[in-house]
């Protein structure tokens, strides 16, 4: 069957996010990331900044959901913790999306929400961790905290989140259609591969 | 760097023996496979049979390494049991293969046999298990056991012996440049981007 949808999976610092938006470019279809955590946090009332810092994370690591569950909207949480109730929110929010025609969706475990379709290409975006220092340090600068540390925390975080609402393993082969070393491959080669596998 | 040498490892059924033979002639470069199993009885001295079935299986699974240690030649074993002595032996093999000239290799963990090179291309193949329990039964036809236990027995043995001699997680994304799932995108398909990416 023709593929409809891009789900693109990625490492902090791969550069998977801009892949995912200049396929998005090239093949003319939406491209959805910050405007999907917008669209999310008017759905669930939270502020932007707090679906872009949980959506992607482990339950556990925040604390703030917690409080959340405890002193936020019993009726409209129903009795959920914020982290479970913010991914009950991001799945309809991702089927929805996905019904409305192609596109492409970086990140928030969209292959796996979105599993029971015939339509979706699901990919997936790694790079040795030499290659996402020096992209990370350009693109985002230094931080008081090494990046090692930044890179093992983002992957800790999102593998745990993976897991947790998946019950699959982060980085295996088997999940994806497609998993590409961008820095051994190189950016532009990726967006070929994943438009020449799209068609 | 250019690349010259291209590893491919596949789950069983993948299909990823036949990719790799037709990603050779297309290349018109040499495609290593039972070639190299005879290579590598010639050097060792066991029969061609005992290599093809125990180079990419788990060591302990085999009894008869054992019995090939204790009544075998100690000299040329160096006290080792007869599968670290193969996989020594595999080792030295395809080093020298990898050093003659750009090729095509098939399992026998290559690509961790060779991650000291940076010239080359590390392939992961797999499909879904009804894809490849069709394509298992087509080619090779019914046994005795069931093709579910014959596809998870050969899975365990090459995910425990990759485990064993490389300490990585076999199927993992992040072992490798590229990994396709070939029931997804069509074993054509799976070829050209091969090609694509050795260019």
């Amino acid at each position: 069957m023709e593929k409809r949808i891009i789900t693109i999976s990625r490492e902090f610092g791969s550069g998977g996010r801009s892949i995912g938006r200049e396929v998005a470019a090239k093949l003319g279809i939406p491209f959805y990331d910050s405007e999907l955590v917008e669209k999310i946090a008017l759905e669930t009332g939270f502020a932007p900044s707090f679906v872009e810092e949980h959506g992607e994370h482990a339950p556990s690591a925040s604390r703030l959901s917690y409080a959340f569950a405890h002193a936020g909207v019993p009726g409209v949480m129903n009795g959920m913790s914020a982290a479970d109730f913010l991914w009950s929110i991001q799945c309809s929010v991702i089927l929805q999306l996905a019904e409305q025609g192609p596109c492409v969706i970086v990140g928030r475990n969209a292959d796996y929400i979105l599993k029971d379709r015939t339509d979706c290409l699901d990919v997936y975006i790694h790079a040795p961790d030499e290659a996402r220092a020096e992209r990370i340090v350009r693109l985002y600068g230094q931080s008081e905290k090494s990046i090692e540390s930044r890179i093992q925390e983002k992957d800790k975080r999102r593998r745990i989140n993976y897991q947790h609402y998946t019950g699959r393993t982060w980085g295996q082969a088997q999940n994806y259609d497609l998993c590409l070393d961008s820095a051994a491959l190189g950016m532009e080669r990726c967006v070929d591969i994943i438009i020449s596998c799209y068609k």
